[in-house]
């Protein structure tokens, strides 16, 4: 035994950071359907957006755009967070109005803006599909095919997109030279100056709510209230869930209204809005070294071949 | 050896139509970039709308839709034809304007009512990003990246699309069981009335131009006027690039306006509008599965992981 090998054995279990736990037993067709579903666009009311289309896996399960579009090119309210990594999270959207990805799943097939679709139409068209409806009858062993089964497959497959392996991973499992000397500094930085207050744990956020604008009130002309929306308490008025930082470096642009366009801008309004705090060029240049990091292996997604349109199938209405 | 292995040793050399022939070597270094190319939104103004957008891998290489939705939420002027098989084609879009794959890739991503980039912007934003800067590097093995370089490598992305052994394939190759009797009476019947005089060869169809309302004129809302917009004749008012059947259960709705919703209403339009006869429920019926006979293997694509943008990167103004 060399002492390479040696040093690779020593874990780092007491970093307020943790690997990414390992995924639960899941039923492989299960997933595979829900993979099917959160590709279809037939779950919207064009035809042409799918879960895929705001949270694209081709790209850190974001769309990479200031806010989404929607059906008939409606500009969205909101940053599109990642679905990467969101199994994690304590709740879902930035208000955490969805307890979980299986509530999360039916928002914004129904949601006007978005999918613009009902979840009745929805499941008139997956019923008028036999792929479908055998699909679902060998997955959920029922007849029954109603929102219940579909959100819940999609939610499983979403549960998959986990990002492990990580080089930041890799060194809290014991692998010293997983890391420079540069990202290092910038991890002691992220730690020492407050950051990992809020981004914490296996996902580095995801797991509480808080202010944007807590040491210097945040200016923005974006309209989200946060949590307030759901609390209905003005003391939750711009909370808004902590975003996880995994794959951070793909899921540009960041905050709630994607108002900062590089990881530059976000570490250094993070340092004056929510620490009070200046980070000289060095300082940040070092954080966002650390934060590149945190890009884990993406999910490999064969691309699900989706089962044809019947003859009874509701049609697409793009422009109605 | 049984009867059944020397029944299927026997292939149908002297059919109108032909198997798909082999795929030439093409380096696959290069197909991979193209698939990544072909999969990024970044080369659209908007930063939503890719190729795979209205040539959906997931759904037969087609975004079953009447008329595409561009840029803005345009409505297009034309059915989107499927990017399956494509290369099998004498010439690309209905009306045969580009000559082949390399010549079409260009035209989306600077056309204002889809994709409306400009090819500059599109090379600028490529050139920002250095995980696509090194491999256009190693692919072509020069500095040079412009968009000859890029409509070359999704070309070669979309050679490889095809779709093999389908039942039809099996039938052609020898195989007795592949078709049941009702199918091989449709193909009969596809013969026999006239159709395969355009839909023949490897593609059924794609080879030639031909009259939209040949025998009886095709009443449409749709402007698409075809060929005649490429050679100024006014013989060719009309003259549409016949589309294969390949996979035409996946590819609906039909025509270049979209406008037959179902294979049962376009093997009735068809038989009227080009042939001048009327199909009987039962012969319809028919010819329909032996169109569904057509479905090959879908190209198995695993998702490419797109390489991020950087500061520098152009931002997608979708709301501009």
């Amino acid at each position: 035994m060399t002492i390479g090998t040696t040093a690779l054995a020593q874990k780092r279990a007491d970093e307020p950071v943790q690997t990414i736990p390992a995924m639960r037993n899941l039923d492989p067709a299960m997933v595979e359907l829900g993979k099917k579903l959160f590709f279809d666009p037939r779950l919207s009311k064009s035809g042409f957006i799918s879960c895929n289309s705001c949270h694209n896996l081709s790209m850190g399960g974001s769309d990479n755009l200031k806010t989404s579009i929607g059906h008939n090119w409606q500009k969205g309210p909101i940053n599109s967070p990642t679905v990467l990594n969101s199994s994690l999270n304590l709740a879902q959207f930035w208000d955490g109005r969805a307890k979980d990805l299986k509530e999360q799943a039916g928002g914004p097939i129904a949601n006007p803006g978005e999918m613009a679709f009902t979840h009745e139409l929805a499941i008139d068209t997956l019923k008028s599909i036999p792929g479908y409806v055998d699909e679902f009858k060998k997955v959920f062993r029922t007849d029954k095919l109603s929102i219940d089964e579909v959100t819940t497959a999609i939610a499983a497959f979403e549960e998959t997109l986990i990002t492990p392996n990580s080089p930041f991973d890799r060194w809290l499992d014991g692998d010293n030279r997983a890391l420079t000397s540069m990202e290092l500094e910038g991890y002691k930085l992220f730690k020492e100056s407050g950051c990992v207050a809020c981004h914490n744990g296996p996902n580095l956020g995801g797991n509480s709510f808080q202010k944007m604008g807590l040491v210097q009130p945040y200016k923005t002309a974006s309209t989200a209230a946060g949590r307030v929306e759901v609390t209905g308490k003005d003391a939750d008025r711009l909370n808004f869930k902590v975003p996880t930082l995994r794959n951070v470096e793909l899921t540009y642009p960041y905050f709630h209204d994607g108002e900062a366009a590089t990881l530059t801008q976000a570490v250094d309004l993070m340092g004056r809005l929510q620490l009070g705090r200046e980070f000289s060029k060095d300082e940040n240049a070092k954080i966002v070294a650390f934060l590149k990091t945190l890009t884990g292996q993406q999910p490999q997604i064969a691309m699900p071949i989706l089962p044809p349109s019947t003859d009874k199938t509701p049609k697409p209405r793009p422009f109605e």
